[in-house]
Order: structure tokens, then sequence, then C-alpha cells
């Protein structure tokens, strides 16, 4: 086909080739380090654990913007005069051609990332089945797939004061209206999943808010979500995204523990796992690792929103994550709660203001990839001869037996245990935890 | 009897007398200028509505020790060279002495301020039956009540890692017997409510944790206590004190939203309320008014431990809370969830390191008592006219009649909505969220 | 003149008169409770005191945008198809109509606030000059003055490393030229003051950036000014305007402390004051008092950019003030050192997201101007009574006479004072700092 | 002597002998994997580059207490029943013989952490007198040598509203007269460097602080400090020790830059240097580097504090750090200017609470240095290819020359620069600042 034809001919990224695992010697910074896509580890291959992701919103419509001054950073392809269908097209050419470079073997988008909002919801919808219909031709031609889809409720004015939890009935509806369509068109490309990230899903200010109605609509609306997914056989796993707050003062879906007790208080949470992102933790007042451990635990592990922010900082800076140490803990974490399932590793993070140059699109994502690469490696290695994980289960083996067994078994009460007290059992003897020991042993791992 | 006579003749608090209501003009900074027992505030006394308690910890056992000195605080009656079970009395009998002068009505405890603990647990409950019988006797002699008990699980080394999340079972035992016997002195007592402060159930580092066994453990902990109530025939609210962290990194309680998931994820929702202290909301990222509002609208409202951190500061300070405005704003929110029930709001708060004369300790409890009382009549006022209420009520309109009203009740569907926006609806209009305008109203409140 | 006459009658907040006082009993939301213009506080008018200023940016060309959404805000001034200069002076049509309603004497602005920016610096300067005119018409027709002007050095890509601290000299002489014309600006206008906000003047990552050589480029950069001031024979007071981050991770001016380290390294302290804004003080942990005390103890106290942050949150929200308490204390601090001087209260504040309607941004406006001028009242009373500097000054008396006063002389030494604490002085009895009592009486004063 | 005799016989740390260098292969916790004292690193020793220091007040005087319990690790030197100068004397053996096994060639102390305080400061002269003439034995003996000195001025009640800023000019005095005697002991010790940390150097409240008045004072105990060395002939280096609050709300010696403020504007900025713990610098809102940066540019890098919070915690945790990551940077700053001089790093890290056996210590300190060596190595490397500084000399390049030369040697203005740009230079061309792709060297440099 002609098009097909000029598509291949117009290369966006010229002069950057597939970038190609080197090993950990290599020099060469547009290469890998660490992510060697077929390379084994414990079973499966490292692309089958990461299933890394390109955001496209931050990769493809992000420009350095910040609060203090407009985009910095230039792309050719958004010079073009032509209607916003077409520049959106030849926009998703060059997304395609950065993800087979870069190897992520998918993508995540919002709606309106995508396609052009128009001047009515059907205007809209039109320009979405448009370039999902270009999508879809893309995915196929390039083997890239759909790791998830969501719907953007949070930018356009009239999500000012949120989406289902507006205290308008009217936003509540078009906004179903809009997630109706982006759950279609997630199933259309094949989306592995749907996520739920409730940027105003919260309130500015007590004074003018009913926080449980706008609870209860959040749930009503959810609800919506999972019985239409049933009807149209979507059968890709819903994740909602905590956020603690930004944009609002408060976010509903503060963290994971949060949203366990709001799934569970409306019968929600057969339906929903988590999509974690690293700097929504810590703007929580989190480690990523205890929200990978919180979900986990709650079997509600989905999927990660792969970045970092910066403590010193509080707010939401989604920078690429090059810290082996965090992402080793995290690594070792998520391997114990048996991996990621249908979810994935996507790169919800952007280029710093400054970096404006087309390889800097590519350091950041390898950078991310390998850095992932790298504590998947050690991880596995680390969880693999129960470097941690046998010393942990020594430390709790009291429970293993007797009446510490009875304990876990609901066959303990405060009597029987009072009287084991008072009688042969006394007073307890304390234990070191072992802390400085156990955070040498990890940097004799990270750096053997 | 003689006993009661000896008491009467050692005051401990010579020259202040019970502190009397003089209004707002007053300038004797030992009286109310709020505060006023018996006035009316729509049909309850403030006494009734308020319920003040005094925490026995901060303003009886407390000397303004810090991590960088030990305490500054010097009082006459622990100078004695007594046995330790004997100054315990003589301490009591001036904690008495204070809540009558200072005019509270209640006063809370932890098992381990009020008695020394002994060499064996046996020892230390024989210490605690002695106590307790002489605080019964002042609280027959006194009127003063008690709002509720604890046990201490988080000073003694034995608990360094933990209570009932403790890697060790038999120190979960310990911990059964100690809550055991907390649960029948505060019975004895008369305790209207039992309150469960995790000090150090949570850990110091993911690395030697297992975070789900000893949320297992934590659950079967507080199952045990509902058991044992029930047998014992204890009819007080069991309460949860949320904190985040400190001592500990991460403490499982961190919040009334996590802890409504972590009870409902275990089936335990039905038998707790939420004690709510304000620098513990503040430390978890939120306002106090914010945990109220997430309490309350879970019917979990219980109890307030009423102080201040200082949100420049990373710690708890627990100062005594003369913020008006809000208090006004958590005022707003009780009275609009129906008030305290059996809890009441018990000042968990300390004299800063250098408040070391007797009448400080009054200074600080009238500050707060007065600011409470204060706010409580502002609140009440705000919310009768509706000054708040209404433009509330009028903003979710919307949800009060048809496809809204069909929302709430379940019968809409992303279908029906999307039919709506695409037919009569189109396009919500945006309307004013009013922040400032309320803002300004709430200063109005304030002054007028 | 027929132009003149023109804009007369195209009003802008049609509907809204000239704010009135109407007195703390009012509930006429359009109307001020407290500020009062010409009524006396101590001699001077509260007009004379408090010197409010509007700020351009935020009023005339915020639009309720934020990270994660586009403008709320419509203006029917900006909906003109009419070239950018000439919307740009219907736009300063629109604001001085706004002063006047809103009874501010002054306002503030940004070279590219006012006038769009062109192809060239040559370009912007013609477009500038077209504006300036018309604002020099406007402020004689309406008698509003400007309290200053600045350079806006942080908005356009090229100074997305910063201005005078950019890697690139090119950058650093192109910012030198447009501060060189910001100043001609200000001082064709009457501006009474310079303000330096040094917005990306710090890193974003110490790996690529030296910090020593950029610090010494800002002093040139500064030190250039005050030359080219000199030479024009410009009056007015250079301001530095502290901010600790946003938008860069670090930023030069951290605060008030760190600017007179910065100052007097470089021998520049003695042209420059500060301009102290709250939410800034605060994002560098400290309280909004503390700020004025470092400076107005330094003689360095310049001007406030009046506005608040939230403490729960980690980013610049600009937010209007409305805590009289808060502002009770910073207006005592004021008072005591005599006051702003060629300063003022600046808004430097905008309308939340959702407030889009006009009569929001008098709202905002009323209720920031009501509390400061109530806190004026406040603190005028306090101080002239001494309620707490009487106390204070007792607290430090030790100081004024004998070994205290060689002390502050200089006349004593560590022998001198070793000699008599082993002699005559020994041990120091400590006293009470009596926190909770001045707290009350704090709150005594703001509510009798 | 017999009693030396008797001393060496009582090991303290049996079971445990002096720890070795195995390398980074080694699987003994209890070998350094990195630090080997006489390795060279650029033609100095490691011994000699990081000059590793243990806290007396950590390692031997602290026990695990935190605000909400008491002190978890027992020592068995301290269970004697002997007089409190023999405990003493005894504890300093123990801390003498860990100085040794642990290969640490300094020390550090506080007055009162060495000596018990007397009744009188005669008395506590007199104990410190014969604890110091022990450690002068002890050092003779081991060769083990004083990094430095302090006084306590934060603990003893007498200090609770400051030392040297007591509004209580006789609390000034006691200050004066225990610095002078720890001046004396540091310098009969061979003390290299004297610190002081204002401890309480501060306010709780600004209510009831004149803090000019402060200022003035702390500005004249350090230059009595300064006058006094002098005339002993002390020659060790003075450093501050900046922290931003805790244990008060705010204090003096807030970081660096305000240090520099401080001591610029008193004069004294030529007799001090700083002694920079990480713990404070993140208290701060700064990276440890950011501070070794602001003081290395000012020539006022004294010595480290080496330790670690927790970002996600908002007290001084001190932890001993283990990040591998931030040393490396700290170290490639440290190296670059010329590394610490008299000054060293100083383990002010205190174990965890539950780390309560002996070997702990151990643990802890062999990770804490194993993790500067490592560090240092690295950065040495890093430093030595230029692996970031040639980059970041060649962004400034344009400084080097012409009219960037000419900024740099104040030979522009204003007026030059502006005739530049609006001739030939034109608009600059944004030139990226290349963060990923350096963040991405940093993790090659770290694991290759």
């Amino acid at each position: 086909m002609p098009k097909a034809k000029a598509q291949k001919s117009a290369e966006h990224f010229a002069g950057i080739s597939k970038i190609a695992y080197e090993g950990p010697q290599s020099t060469n910074p547009l290469a890998f380090k660490h992510y060697n896509a077929d390379e084994k580890v414990g079973g499966k291959t490292m692309a089958e654990h990461l299933r890394f992701s390109i955001a496209y919103w931050h990769a493809f419509r992000g420009a350095g913007s910040d609060p203090f001054g407009p985009g910095t950073i230039v792309r050719k392809w958004e010079s073009s005069s032509k209607d916003p269908v077409s520049v959106a097209k030849v926009r998703m050419d060059a997304a395609f051609e950065f993800y087979q470079k870069i190897g992520a073997p998918f993508w995540c988008f919002h709606d309106r990332d995508i396609a052009p909002e128009g001047a009515t919801l059907a205007q809209s919808n039109k320009n979405l089945d448009a370039i999902v219909a270009h999508a879809k031709q893309l995915q196929k031609a390039t083997g890239v797939k759909l790791l998830w889809g969501t719907a953007n409720l949070f930018s356009n004015p009239r999500y000012m004061c949120g989406a289902s939890t507006n205290p308008d009935a009217h936003v509540f509806a078009y906004a179903a209206a809009q997630v109706k369509k982006a759950l279609e068109v997630t199933q259309e490309l094949g989306g592995e999943n749907y996520v739920f990230w409730g940027g105003r899903e919260g309130y500015e200010t007590l004074l003018n808010t009913d926080l449980k109605r706008e609870q209860d609509h959040l749930a009503a609306f959810l609800g919506m979500a999972v019985d239409y997914a049933k009807k149209i056989g979507f059968k890709g796993q819903f994740l909602i995204e905590p956020k603690p707050k930004e944009p609002t003062k408060h976010q509903y879906d503060f963290d994971c523990a949060t949203c366990i007790g709001f799934l569970r208080s409306y019968g929600l949470h057969k339906h929903f796992k988590f999509n974690i992102e690293t700097n929504h933790a810590t703007l929580a007042g989190h480690t990523f690792q205890h929200e990978i451990e919180v979900a986990g635990s709650a079997g509600m592990l989905g999927s990660i929103d792969a970045n970092t922010g910066d403590l010193l900082l509080g707010w939401d800076t989604d920078q690429f994550n090059t810290d082996v140490k965090e992402l080793t803990l995290a690594m070792m974490s998520i391997l114990k709660f048996g991996g990621l399932g249908s979810g994935g590793f996507n790169f919800d993070a952007k280029l710093r203001r400054p970096s404006i140059d087309l390889a800097d699109l590519f350091h950041a994502h390898i950078g991310g990839m390998d850095a992932y690469a790298h504590a998947l490696k050690l991880a596995h290695r680390i969880n693999s001869e129960g470097v941690f994980s046998k010393k942990v289960a020594a430390r709790y083996a009291s429970y293993d037996s007797g009446y510490g067994r009875d304990i876990e078994k609901g066959k303990a009460s405060f009597e029987s245990l009072e009287k084991l007290v008072l009688g042969q059992l006394g007073e307890p003897t304390p234990v070191s935890g072992k802390q400085e020991y156990l955070e040498n042993l990890l940097n004799t791992e990270l750096f053997r």
C-alpha cells in the first residue's frame, strides 16, 4: 500500500537504530547493558518477566512544560500544518517506530492522548475511531501490543471538580459515556488491562464537599464499568492506580490500603487490582516496595507505573528510575508474589524539561529498562538463594508449631495465652532484628 | 475515713482553685473564657458534648524529656523515697485533684502509667490491682469517670519488634495476657471505651518482615479481644487509634481509611470505631477534619485524642490545640455525624519541655478546653443556620432527581448514560466551586 | 479623547461596583468587613500601612491551568480575534478597572505578562513599549501606581537551564538585555521597587552543574543590575524573592538566611532587601513570621508577596490567605520592624482552578484584603499594649545589666564567666517558657 | 602496672577479633569487603582519605531508647554497681577495645558522654579530668586519636531554652564555662577539631523569643571561643554542625548556607568550617552532596558526621549509611574540594532499637565503613577519568573566552550585553541538559 510505504520512508528517529544488548561492559550509551529480552531468568525470559510498556502521554504528548513555562521539546512530526487527526496519525507512526527501536512489547494510552477531542462527544468518538483503526494496523504491523487503555477524565475543564465524583450528575453521565467508549477501544486493540486513575476524584476543600456522597458515586461508577465489561465480554483486568494528592488536595484513591478499604466497603474488591506507581507511593508516605507488599498480600498486585519521584520534592516529578537498590527490593517482592500476571512495567515517566534531544528519549528509556532488568537478575538470584527469605521464615518460626500455630489457626484465646505466660512461658527474651546485618547483606548482593 | 482526710490535707496544687468560667472578656489566665460546662449548646450542655478527659501519661508521667535530654519538670509528689506503689498512689491523688480543679469529667490511662511494672506479669498485675482499687475509690469520691483504658504494648523492650505483630509468638502471648488484664481493669473502673494504639505494630525494615503474616496476627489478636470482651460482658466500645509512623517506620494502623480496609478484610469492622488524634492525622498527610469525615462516613467515629502537631515538623509534637479555626471545622463534622457517643475529647497533649511550672499544666488544659468549647459554639451555630450545609446540598442537587437519582439508586448504566449524553444532555457547563467565597464566609462566621 | 471614551463604555466587570467597606457585621459578600482604606491605625491609614497590590500574572494571565489540565477560566476580553498587542491593551483596561473596583492602590507585573513576546528581542521590546505607554496612561487616569516590576526569566525555553546561571553565556547576555529593558520600563512607570525572583536560578541535578560558577554568575548579574540602576538614576529598592525549589530541584535563593549569606559573600547586601512570599517560606520549612523576623533582624525587610500554601501539599499552591491568626503574628513582626517602607502587600495568589466566575476574582481579593486588615488592627493593638513585647523584654532582662550587659558589650570572656560560675553564680535555675500561657493569650487577643 | 593488666584481661567483645579486610567476594559478615586501610587510592591510603571516627555517644552511651520506650540494649560493662567514674573508665576501656577491633583511627565525644556530671561544675570538671587522664592513657596505648571534642549544651535541663541563646545570662555564663573546659580537654587529648552543634540554640515559639538578640548572643559566644582558643594555643579547626530543627522547632544553624550568612554577618567566617551530617542535610530539604557543595564552594568543608536518615520520616533517625550511590556522589564532591583536611568521617549513627547484640555494633560500623570505602574507590576513578567533570567543564565553556569571560572578569555590563544580543548574537539555541544520559552513566560507573 502506498501509505504504508510513505510511512516507512518517513523515519522519525533517523540515525538511531534498534537498541541492542551489549552487556555491562559496553560504553555505548545507545545500547542495553542489562536488558536482554530473550535471556532467561528463572524459567522465563526477561521480556516475559518485565513486559515493558511505553506511556504514550509522556513519550509523545509531553513537551517539557511545567507550571512555570510552556514546553521546550520540539518534535518534527508536530510541526505539520495538517489537520489534527492527520497529525495524530503521523505522531502515532513515530511512536510505533520508537516502540520497535527501543524494543518495548507494549504501549499504553489515554483516549485523549491519541486522538484530538472534538466539539462534541460524537465527534471525539469519531476521531478516536479513526486513530484506533490506525493503531490497530500499526500493532499488527509491528507486533507491539496494548498493555492497557484508559480515559482522560481530568484535563478537560468539565472535569475540574471531578468526573464520577463531580457534584453535577451531568458530568458523571459524560464520564460514563467516555469510559464506555474507552473500554470499547481498549477491547478493540486487545488491551490486557484497563486502568482507572482518579485524577480529580477527590476534593479541593471540604467546605463545599459531601465526601460520603462522592464516594458513593465513585463506587457506582466503578460498578457500572464492571457491568459493562461483562456485557461486552472484555476480559482484561481492571486496575486502580492510587495517588494521594495532586492535582487535588485529597484524592480518594490515596494508596493501596485506602483503596482496599474502599473497594471492600462497596463489595467491589474482587474486580480490581492495583497499578502501582512509585512516585505516587512516595507522595503517600510509603516506599515503592511497601505498596507492592500491601497489594500483593491482598492478592491485588496488578501492574506497575515505572518511575520515581524526588523525596525532597513534594510533587509528582515522574522521573525515570535508575535506582537499582530500590528496584531490587521491589523486584524481590514482585517475584515473591508470582510476578505481575497480565500487568507490566509501564514507563509513566517523563523527560526532564531541558532534555530536548530526540536521543534523550532513548537514553531515558534505556536507563529505566536497564535498571529494572538489572534488578530482576539480582532479585531472582537473591530470592532463589533465599538470602533474606530463609532468615525471615526462621524469624517467625515460633508460629509454625505449638501455641504459635494455635494462634494462627484460631485455637488460642486471651485466657489460654495468659495461662501459658503466667505458667511455663514467663518473660520473653528479646531477639535482635539484625537490621544492619541485613542491610550489609543487601549491599553485598547488589555488588558481588 | 481517716485516709480520705489525709488526702484532703495534702493539696498538690496549692494556690490554684477550681477553674471557673468567666467569659470571653476575662483577663484571668486561670479562668475559662469559653468552656462553661452547664451552658446549653443545641439541647445538650457543653459538658455533655465535649466529655473532656485528661491523659494520665502526659499530665502525670510526662516530665518534658525528648530524644536530646531527660525531663525538666519536677513534681513534688515524685520526690518521695517511698516504694513505687505508694508513690503511684500519691501521684494518682494529685491527678484526681487536678481533674477536679480543671473540671474534666473523665480520665484515660495505660496500665503501665498508673502502676509500676513488676519483675513478673503476676507482680505487675498485683501492682495494677492495688492502684485500680485506689482509682476506684478516687473515682467514687470525685465523680470523675474513666473514658477509656488501654495497655502499653510499646515501651517495654520485650515489645521492641511489636506486640501482636512480634515475630516471636511468646511476645504475642505476653501481650494477650496483658490486654486481658487491661480489659478487666477497664471494666472494673467502668471505662466506656477501650483503645488499641499499635505503637510498634508495624515494621522498621521490610528486609526482616513478613508483612502478611504480621497483619494476620494483628487481626487474630483483635479477634481474641472481641471474644474476651463478650465473655466478660464488657460493653465499652473498642477503638483503634490510627498512626502512620513513629516510633516505627511504618505502622499498620496508618490512618482511618487503612484501618477500614484492614478491619473489613478480616471481618472485624463491626466491632471497632476510631480514636482520631489530630497529630496522627497530619503525620499521615491529612487534615484533622478529613479523618473525622472518613470515620464518620463509615459510621466509625468514636473518640478524639485532642492535640495538634506542627506541620513544619515531622514528628508527633503532641501540643495543646488552640487553633479555633481548625477546631471549628472539626466540630462542624463531628456535630454533623451526631457527636462522639461514648467517646470524648481526651487531651493527649503534653507540656512543652520548658513549661515547668505547676500552673503551666492548667494553662495548657484551659487553652485546649476553651478552644474546643469556642469551636463547639461556632460550629453549632454554623450548622444550625446551614451556613455551609445548605450550599453543599444544593451543589449535589442534580443527584436528587432524574438520571442523577437513577445513578444513586443503581438504575443507570454506561449505556443509558451515554444515550443521554449523545442525545439531549450534550456537554456539561462547568460550575464554580466558590472556594474563596466559602473561605471568606468561614472567617465571617469565626469573627462575627 | 475618543479612545478613552471607548474604554469607558466597555465595562469588563459589569454588575460589580466599587467594593465598599461595610464593617464586620455585613453579610454582603462583595463588601469589605475589615479593610477600610482611610481608617487610621496608629497614626497611619490602613491604605498607607498595607499598600495592597494586584499581581497582573495571576489576576489577568492565569486561567486555572495545572500540570494535569489546561485553563478553565474564560474571560471575555481574551476572546478577541484581534492582534496580540490590541488584546493586551484591552486586558490591561480590564485590569485597571479591577484595581479601581477592588480599591488597590498598586499593581505589579512581569514584562511578558503585559506584552506579548515577539520573534526577536527588538520586537519584544517594541511590544513592551506600546503596552507600557498604555499602562502609563491608565496609571495617570486612575491614580493606581506600580509597586514593582520584574522580568520573566523562567518561562521561555531559552531559560530552561537558568537565566544568569545558565551554562551558556549567550543566555546570560540575553537575560541581561531583558532585565535592562525591564528596569527601564519599571522606572518609566514609576515603580517603587524592582524584584528578582530566580525562577530557574538553581539546578535540576548536580551531575551537570558547577554550583560555584553558577553562583558567581548570579552575583555578577546582580552587580550589573546595581550598576545600571545607578547609571539611569533608578531609585527604587531592589528586592530578592527567596524560594527553595520549584520549578527547579534547588534554587539558589532558598530562603532569606541563604540569600543573606550569598549577598554578603559577594558584597551585595547593601543593595537588596527581601520580597517575602508566605508559600515560599513554608516550602523552605519556615513559618511566614520566621522569614519576616530573619529579614527584619538584618534590616532587609522589603515587601510581601501575600498568599499562602497548604502545608500538607508540597508545591506552591499560591492560595489567598485568610488565616487571621497567622497574619496577626506576621503583622506583629512587620510593625515591630517599622513596616514595609517602599514595599507593600502584593497578592501573588491565584484563584482555585474551579473558581471560574468573574465574581470569584473579587471574593478572593476581598478575603485576602480583609484578613490582612483584620490582622493589622489586631497586631497594632497587641503591640501598642505590649501584650507580648513586654513579656519578651522581661525574659531577656538579665542581659540589660551586670555580666549580661558585659556579654552584649563584648566585655566578657570564657575566663571571666567561668570565674563567675565557679564562684558566686553557681547553677542557674530553669525558668518556664510559658508557651501555653502565651498561646492562650494570643487566642484571647484574637477573639476579644 | 597491675591495673593495665587487669584491663587487658577483661575483654569486652570476647569472641570478636580485629575486623580484617577480605575483599568483595567474602561472605564473612565480620570482615570488610571494601575498606582496606592501607590500600592506596590516588596517592593516599584509604585510612588517610577516610579518617574514620567512632562517636562515643551513640556507640557507648546509646541504648536504643526512643520517645516511646527506654533502652533495649544491655552491655555488661554498664551493669557494675561501682561508682559512676569507675564505670565510666571501664566503659571507655570497652570503647577503645572496639576502636581497635573495628580499626578506626579516631574517636569523638561530648564532655558529658565520657564523664558523669557532678552536683557542681567544679565536680563535673573533676570527673572529666579523671576520665580525660584515662583516655589519654588509652590513646597512647592504642594509637587511636581524637578527631574532635565538644560540649553537651542541650541535655541538662538548665539548657532547655538554649545555651548561649538562653534568655538567662546566667545560663550563657554556665555554657561559657563548660565550653572553656571542653576546649581545654580537647586540646589535652590532641583533638584535631572542636565542634559546635547548637542543639537547642533556636526557638520553640516566636511568642517568647527575641530572635535578633539571641543571634547576637550566639555570635558573642562563638567569638569568645575563638579568643580563648587563641589564648591557649588550640590549633584545631572550629566546626559548626548545621541542623534545621529537632529538638527545637527552629535552630539558628539551619544549614550551611544559613550559617555562612550568620558567620559573615558577625565577621566570624574565617574561623569556622562545617561538620556536615547527612541526616541534618535532608531534614533541611537538601541532599548530602548539596551541603558538601555549598560548604566546599565557600572553602568551609570541614568534616562529616556520617549517617543517613529516612526521607519518608521527619526526624533524625541517625542510621548507618549503606547507600553506595549517594556516598559516591558525596565522595566525588569531597575529592573535588581536596578532601577533608583535619576532618574525618565520624559515625554519628546509632543502632536500631532492636539491634541488641554486641555483634550488631560491628555489623553497623562495618557496613558504614565499607560503603564509604566502596564509594571512595568509585569516586576516585570517576573523577580521575573525568567522567562527569569533563562534561561539566565543556558545558560552561562559553564563559572561558569572549564576552563570557568578560562577564566573569567583571568587564561586561547590561549595556554591552544588550548590544551583543540586539546585534550579532540574537536568540540563543537551547542545549539539552542530558540528565537521563548522565544518570545512566552514573549507574554504569557504579556497577561496571
